[in-house]
């Protein structure tokens, strides 16, 4: 029971502070406040989730997202704000898609086309289903033996708190399609890489190796996958046949953007704070979750953070183009400006719902900030983990500049049964946990930005980035 | 608290019956068993929906449905199994329903055909949205006030024990789009007339008034919905207008059929119990809870029934054929069989959720029946309510010839979650709930098809149906 002792000292501080909160220092009067009336974050997501809508990368509709969030950046006070151009490979999804059991229980199955995808001939392809229980035995399969056939990979995904069950269900999805191909397959069907069950497919990318020439590859809602196994359930045996129609395309390169934006800092001399998310969905949905929710919740971080005065540092936001289908835009920034020093990378992308954990990577070398923030936080309930904060997928640059990075864990037990469906939409967020979520961004943001000595170390700043050190 | 006497006298009477079990009636035991295991109605739901899928009045699907529930009677030991043909005018979906806010905020929404609703002409019609916060709104907007444009409908629908909210929003979706026709609106879009969160547009008929010709009428998803009424919100007065692109049909004359069986009783001067269900859904999903379910629970009930031993009367299910549509089933059966008196109708047709109260139409003329089977169902968490039953859709004979009724309300909470959606899948069978149906509609049925006397009156049974004693 002495682990709870520290954990009551700090509610016992925490109390002591709200009965004091006339001497509440400028910074925690922002975060407390964020928990009463958020000005920003919810204005941001219901604002592009509406006036925008779906944002698929490379398509004009992402061009509008980026055009909305330059102008909601700009409204709200954020300097040097612009959209930095680059261009990638584009896949768009076309406008059909249909999977139909053809025997021996005639009936149409809901499937979207997962990313990369290839399309069918016009009129669909038809084969015998190869039923896999679990990724493990597709990968079992002997080469070959999917000639001709349409592979189905089913699997157990559950919810989990911090996510992890999307490592374990995920590979169905990420690859599954490629392995079959390579075992002969003409086209795979998945149980949507999800927790929920409506009739709504989660899509995602899926990447086929190299020399495999890519085979059309959908996601069919957990309602209609559970209705095919029962179909082999009931079918004693009979094969089952499914005709499977779908029109995606590779269209080549397109132009996609990152969105940046800036607080700017006293001290110029001071790497920036890097607050990351990504601006671009999948078409099927307006990207409430996933991520226009983390766009606003960085926003607002950012703001409230400079309403406690003018930071040290310069707090700079990356809402960053092309993520779902690639990291086009992280791989991008990083590129664009790899020679450019940052302090610390924070990511929010995974829903609006409740933070509950704070993680970072310089527990070790830096156990005094590390403390700091585990300190500052705890009375939103947010506790400090453990593991090594790995950042999220827009931090790139970071990353390649072994920089310091910090994961504000979101409570995950519900992202997944939005996560790339059509049912992504505002509704689904809860505006109670996204003002904790800016509560808590507000708080950290605010941190990091006022502090003078490197966030990685607690010493000086090195004059280089680290990345250039070794080179 | 005097109105918890006899609830309490009542618990100690089935705990005592409890302690006694070894001479607990058959028929009671048949109906306790059904809580703990039930051999039929999940099978029936199961395998219609797993083995049939969608069954869309007047298809080739339809009928499959009809072979499919003639072979599970005849199977488990139904007399007198029967297609009973009718011929109905038909509508058909179509392939193509899509709707596109194209100003100012271009998006697509999520919508579906109501039935009814006429084709756009090819490429879609496109006007300005006149939005009515509530089905009276429309009904007071000015003749010709609306040519030219597209009305979209709201309401403010909430779950209901009883499902009484269906009343309080129905009108927008049964006859929004003729008011709307009529005041010269080009088409109608309607808020779903449901209850849950998810991209999955519930559909249902619509009807034009006489001389007003049709027009298309969809309805969005309530996402969608509130999405519009957002952008109604921040269009700060700029017109909005929608694309709209849809290809139902009306194909004419077709044929469905309704289908019967009997558990055949030992008096065949006895008029029958009857009990119903609908074996036709909408095309948009496999009619799991509306109502696979509902013809699993009476067929559970009647075999249930007729394992206590042969009942007096013949207990006949009718698995009504294009309910959805507009109750074809129902009227056909009834003009085929008036002049043949029933005992007693039940039907089941809201979801398989717990039935919490028992209601019938004859506690005036039969109170000793009323309370007996308001006792006996006691023990199952059933009330006896004070409304007079009024039957279910399919049983129009029964209300034509102004016979017994009775009512086992079901929770609805839940049910316009689900309701002509593609959501009304096999998963969001609670099988627990659907177990306590079969418990009370098997001692139910076991008591009416036992019952020597008149159900109407307690007293001799008729000689002749009692609509042709007053021709």
């Amino acid at each position: 029971m002495n682990s709870f002792r520290p954990a009551l000292a700090a509610i016992s501080l925490a109390l002591l502070s709200t009965a004091a909160s006339a001497q509440t220092p400028p910074l925690e009067a922002q975060a407390e406040a964020a928990l009463e009336g958020d000005a920003y974050a919810w204005d941001f997501v219901e604002g592009i989730t509406t006036e925008v809508g779906p944002r698929q990368a490379g398509t004009e509709a992402e061009a509008r997202g980026r055009a909305w969030a330059m102008a909601w950046l700009a409204k709200h006070g954020f300097a040097n704000v612009a959209d930095e151009a680059f261009m990638m490979d584009t896949w768009l999804p076309g406008d059909i898609a249909r999977a139909r059991v053809t025997a021996p229980f005639a009936q149409d199955l809901t499937v979207l086309p997962l990313g990369n995808s290839a399309a069918t001939p016009q009129g669909g392809i038809e084969g015998e289903v190869v039923f896999f229980r679990t990724f493990d035995d597709l990968r079992a399969a002997q080469a070959g033996s999917l000639a001709g056939k349409i592979a189905y990979i089913s699997h157990q995904m559950r919810p989990a708190q911090d996510g992890s069950h999307y490592g374990f269900a995920g590979p169905a999805r990420w690859v599954g399609a490629g392995i079959a191909a390579s075992k002969g397959a003409i086209g795979t069907v998945i149980k949507s890489v999800g927790t929920d069950h409506h009739r709504n497919p989660h899509t995602g990318g899926t990447s086929f190796p190299e020399g495999v020439t890519p085979t059309p590859a959908g996601a069919l809602s957990l309602p209609d996958a559970e209705n095919l196994e029962r179909m082999f359930a009931r079918a004693e045996g009979r094969p089952i046949t499914m005709k499977l129609e779908m029109n995606p395309r590779q269209v080549g390169q397109m132009r996609s953007g990152n969105v940046v934006g800036e607080i700017v800092g006293s001290n110029p001399m001071l790497p920036p704070v890097l607050l990351a998310c990504h601006i671009d969905s999948w078409w099927n949905a307006p990207g409430a979750f996933d991520d226009g929710a983390g766009c606003g919740i960085i926003a607002a971080a950012a703001l409230n953070a400079a309403k406690a005065g003018q930071p040290l540092r310069t707090i700079r936001v990356l809402m960053a183009g092309a993520e779902e289908t690639g990291l086009w835009g992280s791989k991008a920034y990083s590129t664009a400006h790899i020679n450019e020093p940052m302090a610390v990378g924070i990511e929010s992308d995974f829903g609006a719902d409740r933070i509950w954990r704070f993680d970072s990577n310089f527990r070790e070398t830096n156990p005094a900030l590390h403390k700091r923030i585990a300190a500052a936080v705890a009375r939103f309930g947010v506790s400090a983990g453990t593991e090594a904060a790995t950042g999220g997928a827009d931090l790139n640059i970071v990353r390649d500049q072994r920089g310091a990075l910090i994961d504000l864990q979101q409570d995950g037990t519900r992202y997944f049964d939005l996560h790339h469906t059509p049912d992504d939409t505002l509704d689904k967020i809860d505006i109670v946990q996204l003002r904790q979520n800016v509560a808590v961004w507000t708080q950290v943001v605010g941190i990091l930005a006022n502090e003078s000595t490197s966030i990685q170390t607690g010493g000086p700043i090195p004059s280089a980035p680290p990345i250039m050190q070794g080179q």
